[in-house]
């Protein structure tokens, strides 16, 4: 069964400019290695005010597409890449600060 | 184009419980109008902290189908059945306190 999953995140108001600029060209290999770690249907929407992330995508395993990607060098280069554009007092990389939410509802 | 949605909302924590568990049995009419009115892969997920609400869905336009609801009358049951899970400081009905986030990145 597919998993839903929402995550969220925040990132640096002052640089919100860049970062959804960097999101509209994300590299071709990072992009084949979320889809072949089982990432589907996903996206990433921002709320400017504050920065909010949140992110929904379509999994069998989210925790086998995390670790999946994790052992992705593409994903070190792009979580690097990435990281000026988070608050720097949290020193974790990007993709290690997702906070997941709960679904309480669905309607295919 | 399928537009891909993504709103926030906040519900109290003080009944968070009585709030998702009403969740679990939608009444079939009021998920018969969602459907009706272009509502689709229509997920709700929530951070009990805080009560925050992410609601995610995907529709061929997402002003048609809040109009559309808007026009049932199932609707108005409903979100007068959630409205006493919402803050009372904000009179508003439920299903218009939503904020529409902006979404940077898709991958499908």
């Amino acid at each position: 069964m597919t998993d839903r999953v929402c995550f969220l995140m925040h990132v640096r108001t002052d640089r919100l400019a860049e970062y959804t600029a960097a999101h509209e060209a994300v590299w071709p290999e990072m992009q084949q290695a979320l889809r072949e770690t089982g990432w589907h249907n996903y996206s990433l929407f921002v709320r400017p005010d504050d920065g909010l992330v949140v992110g929904y995508l379509e999994t069998d395993d989210f925790d086998a597409a995390l670790a999946g990607m994790d052992a992705h060098e593409v994903n070190d280069r792009w979580q690097a890449a990435m990281a000026p554009f988070f608050p720097e007092a949290d020193a974790s990389r990007p993709d290690q600060r997702m906070q997941r939410l709960t679904e309480y509802f669905h309607l295919a």
